[in-house]
């Protein structure tokens, strides 16, 4: 078959199915992170970012690719609730690449890595026709990580900060990045495309509390990655239009207050979970010890009923047939420029 | 400054100075994995393969490449002593590749974990223009790792197996590839190619009885190889081109007897290690146990004497002038079509 009808998450699907259960492995391929506990307990992701595919240096600069590169990692480890302690790095590097840009770089993921209190602790340099970025980081599980797969119906649906500002910030770019009005705010989106923040604080006291039944990090979109959670939980979702956290930059761009991106965009990098109904006063007030707004946008519900979008009139939209179907609705497809898919979608959003 | 002028190890150099140290961190970059002992004892290391510049699909079958990603990383862990344990994978796909080279892939590299007791416990999943394979290995540290830089002066040099094979089967590939004769002989040599064989009983065994003062996996070359340990322990080394352990596939192959793939030709992934000379009788026992023979080729000198190699007539050949710049002699430019220095070098040994 080919890769194209095969997709990525059909291809996932596919090699897990294939691979034994290993030796201390709490959990292997499909969540945010493995597990592992057979002598201490270490969370472990890898993301690969290829330029041309996940990145652009005509307008990302080696500085917020070492940011980035370690960040998306990080995130996956947010996403489980965990700490991140070692980072391992390789690197394909084109002969064009000057060691002042590498230097950038490290810098850049150094950066963060100084301020999550992560380690580089080794890698792999090569040659290579493009720019190749290959993290591995490893951290510490100090509570039971939180997987994709705890959500009821009847839980809450939460999104923290606010989505689709990364989206709007890579479509700027992709149209030729002159901003002629609303600079500040244009700027604000960049930022958001080329400084993900991991949500490192929350995850971990969401994971501690035990307050998350079901965790992600919005890296392909937020309605694609809620698709995650809800397969892995057997439910469905409704998300409420008008819940959505739309930034300010977000609202000054997009005047129509189309919700496409926020619904779609990827690489937000914010934390999706679901709590029990009981927990929503806990749940507000952890979001304030973690320093970051988090915003109920809906209700999991029954698994039959899909995932679906009640916008603003009350109206319901599917988002897509549950399953390995391609998406129902061409108005959802979904936005990844620079994610991890081996399919090609396009950014629709105007 | 530009990169090829650079070279990699000054690259890694560069990078390794601006890392600052991390908690737990017992071995960062600069050996064949890190340690980290944060937890518990883990050992991590990770090797990036580029289509183009690490391999060559038009003669590496998917199968092959599975369990050649997962080797080379195998061979690092073997190379401190350790045992694997996890792998992850990320993989840059392009559109061409369909879903049965996949699975070649994925069943080549299981066929190896499986029989290491390895899990793949996660990865990416990515487009890409060309096939790109990241290995990061995380294992465990049961004895004190064996670090490159424990050798003294008049140690023993000794090399696992047999050396020069793997360059020598490359090199049959690059040339055309039609065997006229010597069939079975280039068939051993394309297998030490495409199916490197990890040494993890020896490296363990040594790790265990503290027999290896300095260790190292052989991918660069041995020359080249055996520079690193030098560089680490402060000492040279003179290497009796007599001893070299060649096989009847290279003799066969390479009628004038000439070592220069042997001295040079990398992706062997033997085990190069140092040795008390007292303990030459304990070696030769525990090579006997680990089922993999081991030559004692040379010894260690003191530093200002450089790397040098004796050949059958007493003659002194230096291999280059120890530090960081370029081979001082032509003759042993390092073979290194499949390994992961950025400067490109060519085959040269006919």
């Amino acid at each position: 078959m080919e890769l194209s009808r095969l997709g990525e998450f059909g291809l996932i699907e596919r090699i897990r199915r294939k691979i034994p259960a290993g030796r201390g492995v709490r959990i292997g391929i499909g969540d945010d992170a493995a597990w592992i506990t057979n002598q201490n307990s270490s969370l472990v992701t890898a993301d690969l970012l290829i330029e041309g595919i996940h990145f652009d240096l005509r307008w990302t600069s080696l500085f917020d690719l070492g940011h980035k590169a370690l960040a998306v990692n990080l995130s996956d480890i947010a996403a489980m609730g965990g700490l991140p302690a070692y980072v391992i790095l390789s690197l394909g590097l084109p002969a064009g690449l000057d060691s002042a840009q590498i230097d950038a770089f490290y810098r850049g993921l150094q950066a963060l890595a100084s301020r999550t209190g992560v380690a580089l602790i080794g890698g792999d340099t090569n040659a290579a026709l493009t720019l190749i970025v290959s993290v591995c980081v490893i951290g510490h599980a100090p509570y039971t990580p939180v997987r994709r797969s705890g959500a009821r119906v009847g839980d809450d649906i939460y999104v923290s900060g606010t989505v689709g500002d990364a989206a709007l910030g890579l479509k700027f770019l992709q149209s030729g990045g002159r901003a002629q009005s609303k600079k500040r705010a244009v700027a604000k989106l960049l930022a958001r495309h080329h400084r993900p923040e991991p949500r490192l604080a929350l995850g971990l006291l969401l994971a501690k509390t035990r307050l998350a039944t079901a965790m992600i990090d919005v890296s392909d979109g937020l309605l694609q990655d809620l698709e995650h959670i809800c397969d892995a939980s057997g439910v469905g979702g409704t998300i409420l239009e008008q819940q959505l956290p739309l930034s300010a930059a977000y609202r000054a761009v997009v005047e129509t207050g189309e919700t496409a991106a926020a619904l779609t965009g990827g690489e937000d990098y914010e934390l999706l979970f679901c709590g029990r109904r009981e927990h929503r006063t806990r749940i507000e007030k952890l979001s304030e010890h973690a320093g970051v707004s988090v915003k109920r946008i809906g209700v999991c519900a029954e698994r039959a009923k899909g995932i679906t979008v009640v916008d603003k009139s009350g109206q319901t939209m599917p988002f897509r047939i549950l399953g390995h179907d391609h998406f129902a609705n061409k108005n959802f497809r979904a936005i990844k420029p620079s994610s991890r898919n081996v399919l090609k979608t396009k950014f629709s959003t105007s």
